[in-house]
């Protein structure tokens, strides 16, 4: 009998499958297009699962409110496809047993067991992305909370003034510490005339500036580049202090798209975190990791979220 | 031998002990004015330990931030005291071993094992009282940190323009969340014209105006001190709905000075948690209690905290 577990991170453009060994390396590896609509994502993860061979479990990580049981609530990346009660569907199509997690979750359980948080008692996972998620290891344990809902960090209140968020409320983090939050910030500067070379490097149109292009112009010195970069490290900074006031880790590890800019913001954000933090000079710092696992994070957690859950007892 | 177990909790102003049986029923109780100097205040708690009687074991909460060796690094209610190594001073002059924990933990602890938060496996505990503080239980685990600093919520930023906070950053959620909040919230607005009856309340001076005035004309329902009340309601939901986001816990146990206006605000922070809680329509909401030991909770934390480290393994 094997002792292989799938794994598949239902992302917003990709399913990711992975089936990883007892050590939690990655033996295999498929993907499809996600479907965006309910019917045809059960049979793609069937085929995904299908695909990778014969496993022990099966895990699924789902992005967005994820119930307990498994059952999608909404989320932000899957528009179209509302309360899908993933694990009864796939279950019986598979006639097996499967799991369903939050995505974010998942990858802080494979961050924390074979990546940048290896054997932290207390972590924070952070994913900078389109928005930010995230997940919690608390006391040793991994954190899922009363509905499985902990981690939608992206949605604290950070300035009740502030941007509006699409969810309907003003001054939400990931309106500024996410990938949009940075280009957000960059057209602002950009139409207010402060930052010509990131205008040319987007081809001329303040408009169009995108993150990618602060963090060119940015590696070329471009000092109204910086200073955007700057400014996004606040904001990233403020709420990891925020985090760090409530749940006192001993490390975040930070994910998601932004984690590609790691060289350009990792010393600005902790400059920041040290001008924010409530007592600086009294207490040990959490270190600030960048995860290790890249877009398989999510992929890889899920199959060990599975492996707790159907382990024979 | 007995079973009975003492706690200490060490306040701005007293110091109150308790013993505790089994089921962490009070059966003795003993107080003493807090010495503002280190070596007056571990007199003070042995004093406190004396007067007890005869315990099995002995737990000491303190304000501030505490490390887990029960370390006093600063703590803004005893300023006069920085570094005190309250384990090993008191160890030593007892000649037997005690704990040391933060206060609000043990508050949690208590109202989690026998209070308002009872069979909770997903909790957060936050006190308002001069500031904000708490503690967190997560996934049926008591939270203390990687440095035991968890719970120091007020200190979280929820308004980077807001007013200036004495920790030296701006919009710390306890400037306007906490009862110091609340009497500022009620000053700006009395100073501004707007709360008539509450200055009356108040003896005719707009800047003497207390939580306490405002309070006591909302009872009378005075539309003024109503509407201070729904803005204080609004910012104290703010940070539920972070830490609701960040945690997702089955319920909130609210604890400290404010507690006694329960009535008052109960109602509007319920109304403002819905408006800002993100996708409140397709979640269970968190359960909102008030804390039921009252002034000691964490003397009977700081009991049930030193019987868990105590207890011969």
């Amino acid at each position: 009998m094997t002792s292989a577990r799938a794994g598949i991170d239902v992302g917003g453009t990709k399913c990711l499958g992975v089936l990883i060994d007892e050590d939690g390396a990655v033996i295999a590896e498929e993907r499809r297009p996600t479907p965006q609509q309910g019917d045809a994502l059960i049979e793609t993860l069937a085929e995904v699962v299908g695909a990778l061979g014969t496993m022990a479990t099966i895990g699924i990580g789902v992005p967005g409110l994820i119930t307990l049981d498994g059952v999608l609530k909404a989320s932000p990346n899957l528009r179209m496809i509302i309360d899908l009660d993933v694990t009864e569907r796939l279950s019986e199509r598979l006639d097996r047993r499967i799991s369903v997690g939050n995505d974010a979750t998942c990858a802080t359980l494979a961050e924390w067991t074979v990546g940048a948080g290896r054997g932290v008692s207390d972590l924070v996972m952070v994913t900078l992305g389109t928005g930010i998620g995230g997940g919690v290891v608390a006391a040793g344990h991994l954190v899922v909370g009363a509905n499985g809902f902990t981690g939608e960090f992206g949605h604290m209140v950070v300035d009740p003034h502030g941007l509006p968020c699409p969810c309907g409320r003003r001054g939400c983090w990931e309106r500024y510490a996410s990938g949009s939050g940075l280009a957000q910030l960059a057209r602002t500067a950009a139409v207010g005339g402060r930052l010509r070379r990131v205008v040319d490097v987007a081809g001329g149109d303040a408009h169009a500036v995108r993150g990618e292009h602060v963090q060119a112009a940015a590696r070329e010195g471009d000092d109204g580049a910086l200073a955007v970069i700057d400014d996004f490290a606040r904001w990233v900074a403020l709420g990891l202090v925020n985090l760090t006031n409530a749940l006192d880790p001993a490390a975040f590890v930070l994910g998601g798209g932004l984690a590609e800019g790691a060289d350009l913001y990792l010393d600005p954000i902790q400059r920041w975190f040290e001008e924010l933090l409530y007592s600086p000079r009294l207490r040990p710092h959490p270190a600030l990791a960048f995860a290790e696992l890249g877009e398989r994070a999510g992929a890889i957690g899920a199959a060990m979220y599975a492996g707790d859950r159907q382990r024979p007892a």
